[in-house]
């Protein structure tokens, strides 16, 4: 046989693996938006039986010898080819896949369950010793899993078990990278944070409290999402406990956000935030479906699609120079007495909290740095699951100047250690890092980005993204994207200069 | 391995089957519900792959061995044992769908795609002979589905081809058996709808289209399907073009509906009548999930439920004795001058038409016969597909002293041929005489149900159906199962009784 014949039953495989994750992702989406509360239990019976049959799919044996006979072929001679890359993505899953042990993945399935609910208990209760047991088993499996997947790592060295559950979600990214990136990022926000808290000028945040319909909201952030070019005869927007995006594959991407009547922000931006996604899901080469060309690149990529939507486009002055009067329709009653200014500045309100899902564009990365300076020794074996809660606090308090009150409002808060998403935390300011660089490229490429938005027009930034980032897939790894899009390897800088630039008129910084 | 070990191993294997065929039937919902058009390609492909590995599951060689050790075993031995009941249908579905090559079953899946299409195009443009070729090709492939399934069939002879396809819709039941059926009671519904047409009386229909909000159309019928027993907690209502009912497994059954604001008893009926359907789904025996013991009969028992809810409850006085004060409350425009007589001898008008499903409780059954004397010669081979719309606006013509003016009032208002469903009709006016023959038993055993009805009792009769039909699952066939419950064979009688008793009055009949 061919490698080109080897190559199309890879391509077929690859593809039918997918698709029967996407019918898996359906009855993921219908489970947060329209499952009846009995369905549960059954729910997770098919779900269970799917991630099996999609777990065999994807280690099936005759995948490693497609794969041994076209690592070497003519296909995989140029890495930039899709053939090339294709393949190399395809045994990057499969080496991680088969690296596992299967009983490592049940165990750590079946704790997560369990976890899970341990956590929710122990957030309720306010009771970190309940779900102490439970962190610890999530740990020890995870740095167990880090090292069978230790040499499969990509980024530089020097290596560290954290860095195997990175890759996973940052491929090409290690430790040493994020805490080169994140060091200078933190020093910068934190005196960006606290010149804030010191400025007398402070948003009236009640222009944002007032009666928002929720028919006008749900109306309102359709538009908006449509304006900036999400396709709803591809897609649609429901309502779910926990917003999210799931693209279920070409010409489906679901968005999720949640409504409150007496707070605009959450809705609208949650919206933007998943659009931003989702432009990412409907963008996505549809040929190479279940392939690596036809992939996201990571999620760090991922998040700055959202990132750069929800605050670089959404937050800005220009945005609403052509949204405000929408509002105002849309929200006669709230908005009647509302000037521009006010509202802009009303949404760009920094306020350190405790809770990283309400924190503002400029806090929101301390919490996140926060949880990276926990992660990264609890997964070296440097720091005990028993002093997360000290450890926490006491870093909060030098980024904040403030100390949680208790653990749900500390280092109970997330669900991610509960299901052992370790490791991913990170992704997110990698994600605003990635929106900055990537905002200021199109700029510099396009012209000046206010005008255009201030006029309603999104069509150029969102080409432009479709371009540079969705329609290469996985082609580049994430900071080879970024180097090649935007001139420069990753840095702090282009996201400190974006908030300092937008706070400093606001809050009349010096 | 004991046979006890084999069973254990075939139960499993049944479940898996039943589970992943569920996953595809919420596939199926979210295509009719909330899935974007775009979308439509791709579900298509996620299904086809789901239904490839169903029908590999369910042919899987192992099954046959494990059957072959089952059916001579001890655990087949008492014949209405749970255990040889799911033995037999287990052998029954294997049996049927191990004998049909594959090269037939692709023939039919590729025809039926494109049938579909053709049909949807020949009803618009009222061309028959569009249609036409994709009718013949698809009797050829039914005459050969019936030839490979014909000594499969349990029902009594003499046989004939109908017999194998009607065999999948209605075990046990043979064409024979249908004719003995409807040949007494076509000459008793021509003759009453004569009189009722000939009737002075006539409903005011107006009532019904006057304006019904459809928020609270989906309300007071979401109340009604609630109060007759189905559970939301495992449920749900949502809005389709064409309405059905999906049960997907234990604990998530869903009902659809559609609206029209000037049209009360569309959505309203449509509900009760999926309810019906729900009622049984919601009430199979969640333990035996992808048995025989937890599954429906057939189509005619399960359509009995939906038909016995929908009109003996939901068209009766004593309902709206109950309901009527609070449709008044919910449809205060509509309803206000409206009196109980008047509003339930319009949801009772009897008015011959053309289509199938706009018509009545009584002209129904006639649309029903009609398609099965067409449908029997047409599989035998005595009747061609080219002579279809000549024989159907004769047919129509004897029975309702009306022709249709075109074939898209005519022979092509159907899907059902264009899927292949030929066999399945004739399961639609079993059902209602299956639940007129259940409604009196239920009477004579639980007492006048009407004054419970006018009191919002429904439970007895609800509790009675679980306890005699749904948790019965298939112990017994469908004839056999309403000779026991019934205490008689099936007959027309029950049916027109039930007819004549309720149309007498309201129309001064004699």
């Amino acid at each position: 046989m061919s490698a080109r014949d080897t190559y199309t039953q890879l391509v077929n495989h690859l593809r039918k693996t997918a698709t029967l994750a996407s019918c898996s992702a359906v009855l993921g989406w219908d489970e947060q938006t329209y499952m009846p509360p009995e369905g549960a239990e059954f729910r997770s019976e098919q779900t269970s039986l799917l991630a099996g049959m999609i777990h065999d799919l994807a280690t099936d044996p005759r995948v490693g010898d497609w794969l041994g006979e076209l690592r070497g072929s003519a296909l995989s001679a140029d890495p930039l080819t899709p053939e090339a890359v294709n393949i190399r993505e395809a045994a990057r899953d499969f080496d991680r896949q088969t690296r596992l042990p299967k009983r490592l993945v049940e165990e750590q399935a079946g704790v997560a369950t369990r976890a899970q609910q341990a956590w929710i208990e122990a957030r309720k209760q306010n009771t970190f010793a309940t779900f102490l047991p439970w962190l610890e088993q999530t740990v020890a499996l995870k740095r167990e899993e880090a090292a069978c997947l230790a040499d499969l790592v990509t980024g530089p060295g020097p290596h560290e078990p954290y860095d195997a559950l990175l890759d996973q979600f940052e491929p090409g990214m290690t430790a040493a990278d994020v805490t080169r990136l994140f060091t200078p990022l933190r020093e910068s926000l934190v005196t960006l944070i606290r010149e804030i808290r010191d400025s007398s000028r402070k948003p009236d945040q009640e222009i944002l409290e007032r009666i928002y319909p929720i028919p006008a909201q749900r109306e309102f952030a359709m538009q908006a999402a449509r304006q900036v070019g999400f396709r709803f005869e591809a897609g649609r927007l429901d309502e779910t406990a926990h917003p999210f995006c799931s693209g279920f594959g070409p010409g489906d991407t679901r968005l999720t956000t949640r409504y409150d009547d007496h707070h605009f922000p959450g809705a609208f931006f949650g919206t933007l935030h998943e659009a931003g996604h989702g432009l990412y899901e409907q963008n996505l080469n549809r040929e190479a479906f279940g392939l690596g060309m036809g992939s996201a690149v990571s999620l760090g990529i991922h998040e700055s699609q959202s990132r750069l939507w929800e605050n670089f486009v959404g937050r800005s002055e220009a945005f609403w120079t052509h949204f405000f009067p929408k509002a105002r329709a849309a929200f006669p009653a709230a908005l009647s007495d509302a000037s521009l200014d006010e509202f802009y500045f009303a949404i760009n309100s920094v306020q350190p909290s405790y809770i990283r899902v309400e924190a503002d564009e400029a806090t929101y990365n301390l919490h996140i740095l926060l949880r990276f300076e926990i992660e990264r020794p609890l997964v070296a074996g440097d720091l005990a699951p028993k002093d997360v809660p000290g450890v926490w606090n006491e870093t909060f308090r030098r980024y904040f100047d403030m100390t949680p009150p208790d653990d749900t409002l500390g280092c109970l808060q997330d669900i991610h250690w509960s299901f052992g998403g370790i490791g991913y935390f990170p992704t997110y300011t990698l994600g605003n890092m990635n929106a900055a660089q990537l905002y200021n490229a199109a700029q510099s490429e396009l012209g000046p980005l206010a005008p255009m938005f201030a006029a309603g027009e999104f069509a150029p930034l969102k080409n432009w993204l479709v371009e540079n980032i969705h329609r290469r897939g996985k082609q580049f790894s994430a900071p080879q994207l970024i180097q090649q899009v935007t001139g420069q390897s990753l840095s702090h800088v282009a996201l400190v200069d974006h908030l300092r630039a937008k706070y400093q008129p606001l809050y009349g910084l010096k």
